[in-house]
């Protein structure tokens, strides 16, 4: 079998056996399939797609080119939420406690932010003292005593990856279900978890701009986990505009501590319970009615914000500076309505793009973050608002960037006379 | 501009710019664009193609990536012949001293052969002494006085074109239209001739299989040849079997006197005719019978064979050795007829590698030739054989091969009850 082989055998529109894609997994990692071989099967993928099975063998292919990582000796379910990424998505901080007070087990490595959607770990590390980088036996622990631990990614997972990401990211052949499917599905079945519920956003602020792509790409990860004998399941949900009213790290775990008080209950309450329903469900707890019961039990008897103290305890966090106030940046600006009416866009692009420039983000994998950087809005998209009224603050520990950060924020921004339909967030269930 | 972009735009099938071009071109060159940048625009052109108006411009780029050669000081019209490459084709070494006799000059770098096709530069390296490698400034001299000069391909001539052969070879992308039309216009385009004939061979040992792949791709170098102010055509010709009965280095050197001297006529005579005609034409020699004519009187009256003889001494080649019959190895073996019947296939790819394996070629670029080792055909496609007659006879220096090259060459013999049509070998004017 030789490259060249593989890569005429998908221009051309053929089937690839297991072991073709095998070999072309694994001579990526290895070097021994060049990078411009890779780059030009990529590109035959983009135009030809994978069918189902072939879909399936490269997504485990991807899984196994790597260290695994083996959950032995847990009581009970073993599950795992994936968000495709958005903007104020601070989902997998209120689901994971919520479900561990259940019984359910969260064992999870997650990533770190880049551009303008945040990741988990940092907003963790919002947290002070909070530990992401535990041993793989410390973060074990955690999880077998809490029933929830969250680090970021360690170790050599899914290397495979790495290297078609690289390539896929300089040569126009990110767009392609198949590839980002099983690069997403590929990293999720590096554990062996029972359950994946997956996040699949669609909209301005997602990677998937329209409601056919990510359906599309919801049905391909939801056929790859059931190929993989997992119980799976994937919500679209809209990011249009951003979820909740705080965008930032800090300013993220202080929203998602008031949900789990039970303090708000906004379109964030919404998604964080309709996520949490399905795992519950595919977990057995119970039937739809029992697991949504469930979720406002454990908010507002305090069980679950309890979970969420336990386990920032556990892996060192002290919420108290949180707690008191200290979420955000000292310096603040306003951004003010230019006329009355309703908002109808509040680009979550845009907005997303905004805290990145007050320096809550990442544009690329090395630079420092603010923790305090962000955004509360104070609307939403299908308030009224008044010419002049505050739409918007911005924080950040310096004023760097404020003059950039509300211009971007104002393009992402229209007013108009007539109110919009502003539907729930929870748009499809792909199972 | 940045190569993203550059193979975004492609991949998305919009046509690209003229400065587009030139950057991934001279980008390609320089290493500023990595391969795998590279092979995945490559991947791209082959799925989407490109305009007539890309395709010029991509051949322009590639004949402008190195030097050039500038023909200067010549009296009249410079005019060059390019085939896609065949078995048994030795029509350069006619159709060049019939046309340089009739004042039409020849400045010619060519090709060495690798695979089951021959090279003209090597069929010239088998006449004891003749120098290929002669300076820049010789090999004008030797055209400047004899109208005719070929030396084989020296300085960075289109280092567009290695690159990108180089990727496609490995890459599955070898099979474009527009990249291999523009891979050869762009290093004809190196030499700034007046008239350019192409001869597009079809066939089982060509690299086109088809007519319609033919057609398309002699449609496109013509467009391209017009494009950049040439005249030129193309003559589409038959290679499911070999040209004339001779195939080897100094064997076709040898076939080649005897049409020169008028004594042979035979399909090889057919397709030198056809396409010295076509140059001479398009010289404005005269019309198309007169240029016929001209073509029969340099064969009948020797004037061609004397162009021959002088261009041959000019490069120091003494062709003493092949006239008195060294042009074939000593050792020998014979191809007989399976059965009685007409011969319905003599499949030239066959024949070429049954040469190939006897020591005519290289399967690789660092690969010796044995000069003497090649095919004499007894019989041609169409030929009524009776069981246990001679088809042919292979000969090579020493005996290695032998049992390799008949069985290849048998395995593209077939023979039947029926006689087959034979038609022309010059099937098709692309003007």
């Amino acid at each position: 079998m030789t490259a060249y082989e593989v890569i005429k055998k998908k221009r051309d529109k053929k089937e690839l056996t297991k072991s073709e894609i095998d070999f072309i997994v694994n001579g990526a990692v290895s070097g021994e399939i060049k990078d411009y071989q890779v780059s030009a099967f990529l590109m035959a993928v983009y135009f030809n797609g994978m069918t189902e099975r072939e879909t399936l063998d490269f997504t485990l292919a991807i899984a196994n080119s790597g260290d695994k990582v083996k959950l032995d000796g847990f009581n009970g379910i073993k599950a795992d939420k994936h968000s495709t990424g958005g903007v104020g998505d601070k989902t997998s901080l209120i689901i994971s406690p919520v479900i561990a007070s259940l019984g359910v087990n969260v064992v999870k490595m997650s990533g770190r932010g880049l551009g303008h959607t945040g990741g988990t770990v940092d907003k963790l590390e919002s947290i002070k003292g909070f530990n992401v980088e535990l041993s793989y036996d410390e973060f074990l622990a955690v999880a077998k005593k809490t029933g929830l631990s969250i680090i970021g990614q360690t170790g050599t997972f899914a290397p495979a990856d790495k290297v078609f990401y690289a390539l896929r990211d300089v040569t126009a052949t990110v767009d392609s279900i198949p590839l980002i499917a099983s690069s997403i599905m590929g990293k999720k079945l590096i554990a062996d978890d029972d359950v994946i519920v997956l996040d699949v956003k669609v909209g301005l602020g997602a990677f998937m701009q329209s409601i056919e792509s990510a359906r599309e790409l919801a049905k391909v990860m939801v056929a790859i986990g059931k190929g993989a004998n997992k119980k799976i399941s994937a919500v679209i949900t809209d990011m249009n505009s951003p979820l909740g009213n705080y965008v930032g790290n800090a300013l993220e775990v202080y929203e998602a501590v008031k949900v789990l008080k039970g303090e708000v209950k906004n379109d964030l309450y919404d998604i964080c319970k309709a996520l949490s329903v399905e795992i519950l469900t595919l977990s057995d707890y119970g039937d739809r009615e029992e697991c949504e019961k469930a979720f406002d039990l454990v908010i507002n008897n305090g069980e679950a914000y309890k979970k969420f103290e336990e386990f920032v305890t556990a892996q060192g966090g002290d919420l108290s500076g949180i707690l008191s106030g200290k979420y955000k940046g000292e310096k603040v600006c306003e951004i003010t309505a230019q006329s009355s009416g309703y908002i109808t866009m509040l680009n979550a692009e845009k907005v997303g793009l905004s805290a990145l420039t007050l320096g809550a983000g990442r544009t690329k994998k090395e630079d420092s973050i603010d923790y305090l950087a962000g955004i509360i809005l104070n609307k939403k998209l299908g308030d009224r608002v008044e010419k002049g009224e505050v739409i918007a603050k911005l924080y950040s520990s310096t004023s760097n960037g404020f003059d950039m950060a509300c211009k971007i924020f104002n393009d992402g921004v229209q007013i108009n006379s007539e109110k919009p339909p502003v539907d729930s967030k929870v748009i499809e269930y792909i199972r």
